[in-house]
């Protein structure tokens, strides 16, 4: 038995989340799909991060084990590829070794956000960006995201109470604002972890702060409270980007 | 009567180009329906360029006549926006003189065309850019695009003979080679006018410079021959965009 490690890129759109579901399309069950036509074995897929419903992927790592010794790696991606819907392409596949777990062993994650605030929902980025027509005040933005920084309890940007982990601790390293030209702006979060639809309740947090509709000195206050009701808005799905997935080596 | 000049920006993937037809939606029909619904008369839609199907634009030029007195500007404006496929939205619409006619009065058109060549089709650029996965030498494509500059039969680079405008020849003021990181490039192309696809023509007898399939000093002969046949590939529709419409004034 091989165990391989994969990156996968996909956009999220027309599918209902990573994992597979009767209900709808599923980035794990195209995947999934397709390695078994090539493998001719049931695959069982694990993936760093569950995406929800139309939320992007740029570094998604996943991994399966396989008993078979005839598909070389190389054509094992490119057939993958051939036989993947067009959303969805593996970008690097590799040995690893038997023990490897893309969640378990993960040592951080970064994830962007990407916001338009032009008064016209353009086009190109009607899939790709949130549509947030207003001025945003980036100092603001920027002096509130330290208040996040560090290791905090983040059960104030937790949205399912019953899905909240054993431990609601959480390290963000590092919040970014990269502008990208004038009406549009990414924000790069790097933690150690996320709790469900935290990254999206940051975003939205962060918004709210940019607007004015939070105070950017009421952070910390909002962080303290644990209170979900006293953050910001959870930012929709379609601005959400997976973007790297960190491991101690390899 | 009043004539209205606006500037649409589309993503053409779903549509069979700007003009109208009864084989399936096109941009003219949805830009036509969504005025008339708000004008209450008929509209007859002008457009700079007849982009083809699966080409997009980020600043075609439109006009229209209107009798309607009632409605403002920037409520035509944004209802036009509410009521259009979110692929397809007005950045900016004004008065302007009677005369006015988005064709016959360019004086000049900017087209970008966009090519990746990663090993991987990427999932975010599969519409919007053409995927030719071998390297390519932009050294050879600039010193084979000094020959195109200035004004030139380009019958070398119409695809439709029958299509041929009176006069084949064209001025073509700047083509720049613009790198977007390590696999992605965009060519810009200025001049006074198109043939049918020449742009198309152009972006295809480059991109085979660039890979060696063509000599980088025989682009003068293909030019001279006036043979489509001596030309390279047509490049695909959807790396294909109608950036800019210059005219005089206004």
């Amino acid at each position: 038995m091989k165990n391989l490690r994969g990156v996968l890129c996909y956009e999220g759109t027309h599918y209902l989340g990573w994992q597979k579901t009767r209900e709808g399309p599923s980035i794990e069950g195209e995947l999934e799909k397709a390695l078994q036509i090539l493998l001719r074995h049931p695959v069982e897929l694990q993936a760093a991060s569950r995406t929800d419903a139309g939320v992007h992927a740029k570094g998604q790592v996943f991994n399966f084990f396989t008993s078979n010794e005839e598909i070389g790696l190389n054509r094992l991606c490119r057939g993958a590829n051939a036989l993947l819907p067009r959303d969805i392409q593996i970008l690097a596949l590799e040995e690893t070794s038997n023990n490897f777990h893309p969640t378990l062993d993960a040592t951080g994650k970064e994830y962007t956000y990407e916001i338009c605030t032009d008064p016209i929902q353009l086009p190109f980025l009607r899939f790709h960006s949130w549509h947030f027509p207003y001025s945003l005040d980036i100092d603001a933005m920027q002096s509130a995201s330290q208040a996040l920084i560090g290791t905090h309890d983040f059960t104030s940007f937790c949205n399912d109470f019953s899905l909240l982990k054993p431990n609601p601790r959480c390290s963000i390293k590092t919040i970014t604002f990269q502008p990208l030209g004038e009406s549009r702006m990414k924000i790069l979060v790097q933690g150690n972890r996320f709790l469900y639809k935290m990254m999206r309740n940051l975003a939205g947090s962060l918004v709210y702060v940019g607007c004015g509709k939070i105070s950017s000195s009421s952070m910390v206050d909002i962080l303290h409270a644990k209170d979900r009701r006293l953050a910001g808005v959870t930012a929709p799905a379609h601005g959400l980007y997976l973007q790297n997935v960190f491991y101690e080596s390899i």
